[in-house]
């Protein structure tokens, strides 16, 4: 039986630099919470992740490519050089909006590049490298220096086709299911259930940005309560080219 | 400062027929939780609130038109049928999933229509007619009872172009605000954010869903600990047709 789930914010995280322990600053921010519990999921905002992953470029170290001053359209080329570059795929532009399918498969606006919260206006931050790696790593840290066995979600803000607004969603994955599969079970009715797929990772994200939110230097929180251990990733939750209507 | 939030599940509530006093059984069942509090967000899953309006139909009194036929490729024609009925616009087919524009302007598949939980195997479930109407009404029926002033979202279950699964967004939403603004804010390193309204109303869908399960008869939650009394509408969450790059 499902209980009652808490959203608990992580503050007192200072600015991120390359190489801070992120796992062990997670682990003091959470202590003044009472620390991490069994079966926590711990959500941290993608842009912490890259900033301490050095995935952050200058500006003005970026060549822009004549392709990339075509989509520019008054915008800076270097940054649609950089978006570029991130992409495997151009999905639409409206500009100054570039909706890209990333390295990773996701699609998102700007290929996940963006330049706030970064150290100097002339820098941009990138998505992970590989945000599952990037989520199992904090998770394999959180455990060394506490011996609690956590998960961890990767996020960022998305926007989405249809509807107005960003909801957090997914990015990276470790130690939960990403999809709660229901096919098979049935409902209150004895029906059984169809399509039913249950992205909880991304509406775990989603609750977690309720008390993270973009200003006030919150880039984590703790979502309490749910079972939801396993071995889910990120990209479970993207959906595979040959089933997608909307490209 | 944002603090803790609480998605406490609303357990319960027995199978719902027309015409119930869908908002008493929710006073009845935070009973058992402590009762409502002011600000809290109390999210409903839309098939209870359409089953509590009538919004049920007997697929036996449904003649499939010939474009129903020649859409349905071997599924129930009379579903499609409705399905068409409750269409402004079918938005892409791959049988036997329809993804369509509803009346209220909603993409999502099968225009919102629903077998599962339904009173027999022949009926099927459709979204209110003004889901925005409906939340108002739960609220302005909580506050007659109660005297307590909520936040109510009537949500579903949506599919997403690009990614798999489903997460709960909120189609009806009264005494909240759906969208969180941020255009003319800063960030923590005193940047101005752009292209930052949050869906929290669909973020709060989500996060509730995580309690309500579609499986366990728990039709309902309550957000608790956000301050986000306002005044918008499910329709705020609607990307306006001339801005939706998805079509």
């Amino acid at each position: 039986m499902t209980g009652e789930i808490r959203v608990i914010p992580l503050r007192g995280i200072a600015e991120l630099e390359e190489d801070d322990d992120l796992a062990a600053l997670l682990v003091s921010a959470s202590g003044r919470v009472g620390g991490f519990e069994p079966y926590d999921v711990v959500v941290i905002a993608q842009k912490a992740v890259s900033k301490v992953e050095g995935r952050v470029v200058d500006l003005s170290e970026i060549e822009p490519s004549p392709r990339a001053r075509e989509l520019a359209a008054g915008e800076d080329p270097r940054r649609i050089e950089v978006i570029l570059h991130e992409s495997r795929e151009i999905i639409r532009t409206r500009p100054p909006l570039v909706i890209a399918e990333t390295q990773h498969g996701f699609v998102c606006a700007s290929a996940g590049v963006d330049a706030s919260n970064a150290k100097g206006r002339d820098t941009l931050i990138l998505l992970p490298v590989d945000p599952d790696a990037s989520a199992r790593r904090l998770r394999d840290r959180i455990h060394e220096l506490t011996g609690i066995d956590v998960g961890v979600i990767v996020s960022d803000s998305f926007g989405r086709a249809w509807r107005r607004g960003t909801t957090d969603v997914a990015l990276g994955v470790s130690g939960i299911v990403a999809l709660r599969d229901l096919k098979g079970e049935r409902d209150s009715m004895g029906y059984e259930l169809h399509a039913t797929e249950i992205a909880i990772a991304d509406e775990m994200a989603g609750a977690a940005q309720l008390v993270m939110g973009k200003t006030d230097g919150i880039p984590a929180a703790i979502v309490r309560g749910l079972t939801a251990a396993g071995d889910g990733h990120g990209s479970d939750l993207v959906m595979p080219r040959e089933r997608d209507l909307f490209r």
